[in-house]
């Protein structure tokens, strides 16, 4: 046989989620195994026995890869876990076999348990790549999956991660479908729960495509990548944390899938409900409220459709053992004043403080969310959460044990104040506020800088209802770069994302 | 402004379709832009005005990129056109505007053709990611194309390129949907017409998939990367050519499209249908001959589904104004004895040679297609055409114009012979053959290194309805490698695909 192995050697190249491998153009395998520039492979390390699959990329010079050597970027030689100069074979990686269930999905068949566990097996081994991961993902979005495919998909998720048990019996948590800039409730909803006795261990994402996540607007606060022992020392103390779920194993796919997601921003039913109601039964929860926003510019724009996705959530919930409860609420515009990490931590702080410049929007459905929450505790009359909820903001109780939590985090030693270049936005016309583009808003906060530079996002000075003057600001752009606030000036100029009716 | 320009630089990593650029990590811009990897990124050179589209990679090795610069892999590089060294600006590049038409078909809208439009030209300047690429090839194959639609894509794709005119009443040619090996009767079908005097300047891909194109096959005998002179020499000349047509810019959409349905192995009628029209009528066809083979291991595998791709062809190309019918074959199982590029190109000619080993079942095909396409010609009479293409080729014409046209092209002056390594596939049992599957030998004659390997493939002994004793040869497998002989040999041993019933 004239195949023989190959050099490992490591390149300092970042692929984000995708694995990709180098061979150079002279490699004698790459002529006699007839390999191709995107053709998907497989490494193989006979020293201990691993394998990883990776696309190939093909390289002609010397300084990347040599032809003696197989290069793998960062992402897969940290999951080969072999060292450089290791020997490695390599040979045609055949399609993953569960990618004949992707396309009987995409012929528009219903998949069974055994095809979604194959498929996020797969996918969780790096076995797909980026499209297959698409095809898997458009076929589902537009052939649908029913809702007993839902739970399938569900239950295949749960099995593919790992799982977390707290040993109680009521572990609480709160989930937003999302699209609602400002909407920071879990920063509130929290320490109220929590000073109550209930267990909230509440971890978040940080943001992808909208302005902040919880765990950015919490870390301008405290740090949020926890390890297990702080963790455990907060769930013993304080009842309750508020973490960057980032790091953890529970939902593996997830990450890859969002990879493929996000630059599609696309959002089926079937995948979002199976994915949150996944991730939170391997998070240990119990309980769970589900918070499904409408508005024109929200991710659900209508009763009709908020309700069938209330009806998927119950279903899959129910059957997998968990308490859920779904809330509608109003996601006709952002929630709170401030767009973007520092601006939305001030709107937390001030409602927490009972500070009179506190939004009451904002204040208001973090108690209705808290309220529903508290009501899990069978001691809690039905309908009287809500009240028990505001005597624990209103009496200070909730600001300090978010003191406490913040404390045992570990306080930020980041001193927040909104980003110093300011541009106010101001009305061209006298009026009343028509609507206000959660969309719009959430881009223009986006291109100010945040999440990445925490002081950045737009200030709200005006929301649906208020009347205004001509000149009027509206709201306020914050930016740290020329560059951002550049962009996100112009964006404000293109469309400012207010609808104003002049009054006759 | 912080922002500064960056210097290009052009990485030697072959991304083959894909658009990669590479940033490093210390770079000021990454951190103040919020760069991610994946991230799209817009690069712009002020220098020529001139701006590209690519996928971020983020490099940790200043021997790749270096802080100060901006790296591009091979292919965008070159189609960027701007020296190394250059300065280039880099923003976030927003998703293409037809992207919100790939979003409606993924949610079962019918499309315009304003939107066909406005899609296939931003594929055609690279501003999709492969990931984006996908979305849309699954969405149009799950949600369906109507008739019109696939109308409107034909249209789209034909203006997204280039397009030739032959100044000539008649220019004939002729398309198989593909998916059957052996099936080269374009190199018999060519001299035949274009001996009666037809014009018929036939492109043909690489195989891609497939043990062999007609290029491949072609090329043993003759020169199939010809430039405009010497095609126009032939057109003058021979009234024919058989180049290869990957170089031209008639189907710019296609080739870009292939790179993502090859890894997933999709084809789905509105798509293949715009695709061959589009590209005849670029290529300035003016009458065409479709060829749609039926096997239960060919693309179309019932009466009913071939009829409906003949009605969507007619459709497409009376709307187009092209001339073209339609003949449904027998695609049960390889056409000729050989596959593989050497071994097909020795079946040709022993067609052409009228020798005794030629194979019947080629040489029958190729007469039906030539006689449809000669009936073509006003003077020739409806059921004549056969006769006609029969006297050609059996008189020593056809030859004499297949040589003329080597000649021509510029004669090969490689050797043509089978591989040096050769294993017989023998039967199991005393029997007929009632089956064999196009895949599985097809996938025996690549691995054993055809295409790229031009003297290895599969040489068929047996066919359909054939009697074969236990251990007689079914066939034999030619590689040039040890390594792909092997390969080769193991697919035949875990499915030799004969299907043998036992006579009683």
């Amino acid at each position: 046989m004239e195949i023989t192995t190959l050099k490992l050697r490591r390149v300092a190249i970042d692929t984000y989620k995708e694995n990709v491998a180098y061979l150079h153009r002279d490699c004698e395998l790459y002529r006699s195994e007839g390999f191709q520039a995107l053709n998907k492979i497989e490494v193989n390390c006979d020293e201990n026995g691993t394998s990883v699959i990776a696309v190939l990329n093909i390289v002609d010079d010397i300084s990347i890869t040599r032809p003696e050597e197989l290069g793998l970027s960062e992402q897969v030689f940290h999951q080969f876990a072999v060292s450089e100069g290791s020997a490695v074979r390599v040979a045609h990686a055949s399609a993953p076999k569960s990618i004949k269930a992707v396309h009987r999905k995409i012929r528009g068949e219903r998949l069974q348990f055994e095809d979604y566990l194959a498929i996020n097996k797969d996918i969780a081994r790096n076995s797909y790549s980026k499209i297959e991961i698409a095809a898997y993902l458009v076929g589902c979005a537009v052939s649908g999956l029913d809702r007993d495919e839902v739970l399938y998909l569900t239950r295949a998720m749960l099995q593919t991660g790992e799982q977390l048990h707290w040993d109680e019996p009521l572990v609480v948590d709160k989930h937003c479908i999302g699209g609602i800039p400002g909407n920071r409730t879990s920063m509130l909803v929290v320490p109220i729960v929590a000073e109550h006795g209930m267990l909230m261990p509440k971890t978040s994402s940080r943001a992808i495509t909208s302005p902040a996540g919880t765990a950015d607007t919490m870390e301008v606060l405290a740090n949020v990548d926890l390890n297990p022992e702080i963790l455990h020392h907060l769930v013993t103390h304080e009842r309750a944390f508020l973490a960057w779920g980032g790091t953890s194993k529970l939902a593996p796919v997830d990450d890859i899938l969002i990879a493929v997601e996000r630059p599609l921003t696309m959002d089926s039913p079937g995948q979002m409900v199976a994915s949150i109601v996944s991730k939170k039964v391997a998070a240990g929860s119990t309980h769970l409220l589900i918070d499904i926003p409408i508005g024109p510019t929200a991710k659900i724009r209508s009763q009709t459709n908020a309700m069938k996705l209330r009806k998927l959530f119950e279903y899959v919930g129910d059957s997998m053992g968990l308490t859920l409860e779904v809330i509608i609420t109003d996601g006709r515009q952002p929630i709170g004043h401030g767009i973007g990490p520092v601006l939305e931590a001030r709107d937390v702080m001030r409602v927490l403080e009972n500070h009179p410049l506190a939004p009451l929007d904002l204040r208001e459905k973090a108690l209705q969310l808290a309220g529903r929450i508290l009501e899990f505790d069978t001691d809690v009359r039905g309908g009287q959460g809500y009240r028990l909820a505001r005597d624990i903001l209103e009496s200070g109780r909730a600001l300090q044990k978010m003191q406490s939590i913040i404390q045992a985090q570990g306080a930020s030693d980041y001193t927040a104040r909104p980003g110093k270049l300011q541009h106010q936005v101001a009305a061209q016309a006298a009026g009343r506020i028509e609507a206000i583009d959660n969309l719009q808003l959430a881009q223009i906060a986006h291109l100010a800088g945040a999440p990445l530079d925490k002081e950045a996002g737009v200030d709200l000075h005006k929301k649906i209802g208020d009347t205004v003057d001509k000149d009027e600001p509206l709201y306020t752009i914050h930016a740290e770069f020329n560059a951002d606030f550049n962009f996100a000036k112009q964006a404000s100029e293109t469309d400012n994302a207010y609808q104003i009716a002049t009054l006759s």
